[in-house]
């Protein structure tokens, strides 16, 4: 029997680094954690105008919470409703409050020059769809751990999620979706090396 | 006698508009809540390329707070130090999770066409010293209370800063200091109806 609303598309992301895929409104993207513990950075950008994008710092004013929750959504630069958390195998544990690793952040880590970075990532996916950004925009950092102390301290964790957790989005527009297999080797966000993410594009509920 | 660190430069912003300085490297700006309970949305910007801003989600990854406490910097989307908090006689309640008022949030409000914003009054303000941004990047809410809960949510409440309160940031590297006295009159962040605020620039240590 074919299922009635069958995956479109299976994208692996080798460890370290980052895919683009063009999502319609309605279409869900499933980012798979394959080995666990693996943090992704996610960007979402509107496809007929990537100078719209998902803003960490809007969605927070929209949903009144640090993260939203499952059935909440995030929204656009421009307070247009773009994604919306519909399922979350995982632990739960997201980011939205840090920027995207980026060249100044590993060159002050001590890294190796051209040490690769979820930032460049997102600019080199864009890239091989004939896109390019004017900014790196706050991701959405799935599976990363930042505890929020009561007095306000943030704290680095190692990732919670288990081999094959996921977390799915829905477009409610047409999108340009990207996720970067975060390459952070030398803070201790991933346990140990970096590891491969699997996205799933579906029509509807499937994803 | 003359003071040794005079005030350079005081500018008023008049209640529900935005300001614009260039501030050198080593000056001071304090921002002075002359009536109280007034919120001020302060942008950043590098005099040299202002391409490069104040970016509140590498801030965050730079001094592992939610907010900056005296004697904490503040960096750039390149995190380069670019501000420090140097003094704070409020209550030492500031918001720097929330964007700045835009069109699209009063159109939401349902308030009257043309109303003021923070997004607009930078724009504006930048563009009064023959400059514009492709952005308005998330904002230092100073004043704003913005409490968050253990589970993660955001409260909206009204501004406890006193008739006179201020928060001083020096400047590290020379850049364009923008502020603009919020004229949200429609969340009760601001008691009541929105008022001034007061701007001293000042070398050293006198601001």
């Amino acid at each position: 029997m074919t299922p009635v609303t069958p995956v479109c598309e299976s994208i692996d992301i080798p460890a370290g680094e980052g895919r683009a895929v063009f999502v319609d409104a309605g279409q869900r993207v499933k980012i798979i954690d394959v080995e666990g513990q693996q943090v992704g950075d996610v960007f979402a950008f509107a496809r007929d105008d990537v100078r719209e994008y998902h803003s960490a710092s809007h969605t927070r004013a929209h949903v009144n919470r640090l993260f939203p929750a499952v059935g909440e959504q995030f929204v656009t630069s421009l307070r247009r409703p773009m994604l919306t958390l519909v399922e979350d195998s995982s632990p739960r544990r997201h980011d939205m409050l840090i920027a995207a690793c980026d060249p100044a952040r590993y060159a002050a880590l001590a890294a190796p020059a051209h040490h690769a970075s979820c930032a460049q990532n997102m600019q080199d996916a864009l890239a091989r769809l004939g896109l390019s950004a004017d900014l790196v925009p706050q991701p959405i950092n799935v599976f990363m751990d930042i505890p929020v102390g009561r007095d306000g301290t943030l704290t680095w964790e190692t990732a919670t999620s288990r081999p094959g957790d996921s977390i799915t989005f829905q477009a409610e527009i047409d999108c340009v979706f990207v996720v970067s297999a975060c390459p952070q080797d030398l803070v201790g966000i991933n346990a140990g090396a970096p590891t491969p993410l699997r996205l799933l594009i579906a029509n509807g509920e499937s994803a």
